[in-house]
């Protein structure tokens, strides 16, 4: 029998899927589970670039942690940042946000701290090219976007104003995608008419991607088709070039002859790769686990840290088989860790199975209309993917009382084109160069 | 007949609702009409309390100007900051987001540049007691308010988490009254059940007023009625009080006696008065026109300036007949100097009839099913003053796409205490003490 007397005392960091998805596996487990993150609330990170461009909320895509586990009476949320684990004392280190400290002990520890954006060493570059991971991300990008046409409208010099109307991504991955297709839809439709001095259609995206193909992990058939929507959308794709300059007035671009060219550009927006918090660095040199260049961590086929089998590392930051950094993963993980941990808890001897990723498919959407989706043997794109990925979608906000209202959104955007959400806030300060955004404060830990 | 190759110029300084309804009211006047505001959306106002307490989104209370006035083809929108006029040369001087300067000609100037917040000669305030005048303010207060329980919860010390758990509010007029209401509506059914260590229904909601009643607008009858409603909510009402000091641990408050008391609280809010921005001065130099106290700027019966019948004021920073700062005489003023313009640009001799204030009265809310409404001698209260407020704001609501989306949002608080825009932005910073908020740095033109 299980001592009920005195819980197993689960630590789970993080609060993206993969931690949430372990709380609600450990939901009828005679366990008491701790989830500790930074943010107070769990984000649908995958419907963050529709905040940025003004579609959604902050609420439709970002609930309180606590409203979303407030029946799961066995898990207690709290808002701090992990920083450092001692496996030894079989504690976690975190920082409340006005400094204090907390120690939390824990039995079992489930670690799902996500990833954050990478500059791959050139941290300089986010003051001027933020990256979008977090919600102060997506609002300082929605400012963005709306606040260059306004600077464009009021410019007096034409070479100004075109530095206002060039906006450049970096990363040719989905969220990059995303971004570029929204921009060119925001010029041509959302704004279409608002403008005096300036034609917002004129609008230039740049779009800068290190490899050969835009959304290469979806195939080149369909990479090849959204490259194709995407000039037939107005974007300028720049294949094979590396980003070696970022600042206020633009960014510059080396192809892959090494000529270098400086594209003027007042907003750069930066998605181009991701790297490990620094807590998952701490954890590495406390229990000798290796992370890859990335700082993945790598673990046992069961999501255990090797000789830590009471450490399951789960999500992004897990670094078993290279797999994508995709919401699926992240639950999938998450639920094998949560099961896991309770299965032990009930006493089961038996050693679980090998965690085995169902890869029930990936897709982006590139503008109204237009998506592309790959399930297995299935690839769809045009009208058909961007139907499935409104199913698939709908289908995962479940849980989200903000369904109906995103699909309320979705009406409006895709039948007149019209954002509801394009209010930005704006701090009295001037727009440009911006402080670092998504930027961490190097953690007082490492 | 009006020579239509040179329209008349009207500049239109501010967006709120002054100067949407003096834009409006030129429609169709042979004008070219330019609206400058230093934000580039119209605010709805008197909802903001709404947003900052988790039930209205941003997009549901502003929307871009340029949208709201997309079909007025004579109108165009800037981003800037109206820093100076010249009325010798007739034109407005303004600042671009970026430090860069515009100059404005105008032929008619209408001045709408409402008012901000005043810490009675006690700027350092701001620091530890934000205001609510513009979007930012409320994101920033729904940041503290939903914070400081978070903060509560992990919180090791009792009086640091009752410090949390305190919420001293500056100003018992509709702002005060109505965050008064709200924050105990969040702390006794929208965060109920949600926290593990803390009670959230403990939190304490203090209301300090310098006169004798709150909502002392609305006569003693009605006064008495919400005092009784706010108490029963378990608001903690302190009247005749004078606050002396604000920091980041509380504030110091001296009553009618002169006696002196210290009340710890992490979460202090201001709305206990209203000044006239730097810009208001500048006018008034230029054109000897008088200010009172607060810097309303004094008018002719026809809200023209003494002495320059080519410049009207309008809105809460006009002085006229010491008229309260309520939306609807925004709205009156603004459309009465649009007209007006708008006669003499059609070339009417006749004189038109002084600005007459038609009284359609005024309402505030207090919490679910609980407001009191006043037009001229009808007072209602209650559940009764609730369904009055609720059409109101639904009538007025008229033209913003958002009004359904608002229904929905108080449907769901209404029915069941749950918001659905509690998500707030969060830098990696410590939460307190904050930076200023809502002050703007002198401007360079005083």
């Amino acid at each position: 029998m299980e001592d009920h007397v005195t819980p197993r005392r689960v630590v789970i960091i993080g609060g993206g899927f993969a931690g949430l998805f372990a709380a609600r596996a450990l939901r009828h487990a005679p366990a008491a589970v701790t989830v500790v993150d930074r943010r107070p609330h769990h984000l649908f990170q995958p419907l963050l670039y529709q905040c940025a461009s003004g579609i959604l909320s902050e609420g439709q895509i970002a609930q309180p942690l606590r409203t979303v586990l407030r029946r799961h009476h066995n898990v207690n949320c709290l808002l701090a940042e992990a920083t450092d684990v001692d496996p030894g004392a079989k504690t976690v280190r975190a920082r409340r946000p006005d400094g204090g400290l907390l120690e939390l002990p824990y039995d079992d520890l489930i670690v799902a701290v996500g990833m954050r954006q990478s500059y791959f060493g050139h941290d300089e570059f986010a003051a001027h090219a933020p990256g979008m991971k977090t919600l102060d991300d997506a609002l300082g990008i929605r400012r963005r976007i709306y606040q260059a046409f306004e600077m464009a409208e009021t410019a007096t010099d034409p070479r100004e104003r075109r530095r206002w109307l060039t906006f450049a991504l970096v990363g040719g991955g989905p969220t990059g995608v995303e971004l570029a297709g929204q921009i060119r839809e925001i010029a041509g439709h959302t704004l279409d008419r608002e403008f005096r001095a300036v034609d917002s259609a004129e609008a230039r995206v740049l779009l800068f991607e290190g490899s050969e193909a835009v959304l290469g992990a979806f195939g080149p058939r369909l990479a090849e088709r959204a490259a194709r929507t995407l000039r037939d959308l107005g974007v300028e794709i720049h294949l094979g070039t590396t980003v070696t300059g970022v600042d206020a007035n633009g960014l510059t671009v080396k192809d892959g002859n090494g000529a270098s060219t400086h594209f003027p550009a007042h907003t750069v927006l930066w998605t181009a790769g991701v790297e490990a918090p620094p807590v998952a660095a701490a954890l590495a040199r406390a229990t000798g686990a290796e992370q890859d260049r990335a700082g993945r961590i790598a673990v046992e086929p069961d999501l255990t840290l090797p000789g830590h089998p009471d450490i399951r590392v789960t999500g992004d930051v897990m670094g078993l088989d290279r797999l994508p950094g995709l919401a699926e993963v992240a639950m999938q993980t998450g639920a094998y860790a949560g099961r896991a941990v309770r299965h032990s808890i009930e006493g089961r001897k038996k050693r679980p199975k090998p965690f085995k990723y169902v890869d029930l498919g990936s897709a982006a959407y590139i503008c109204r209309g237009r998506a592309v989706v790959k399930a297995g043997p299935v690839h769809l794109s045009g009208r058909t993917g961007w139907l499935a990925w409104l199913l698939i979608h709908l289908v995962f906000l479940t849980g989200f009382r903000s369904r109906f209202g995103a699909l309320l959104s979705w009406a409006v955007v895709f039948a007149s084109g019209s954002r509801r959400e394009r209010a930005f806030t704006m701090p009295d300060r001037e727009p440009s160069p911006d402080p670092p955004a998504g930027r961490k404060p190097p953690a007082t830990s490492s």
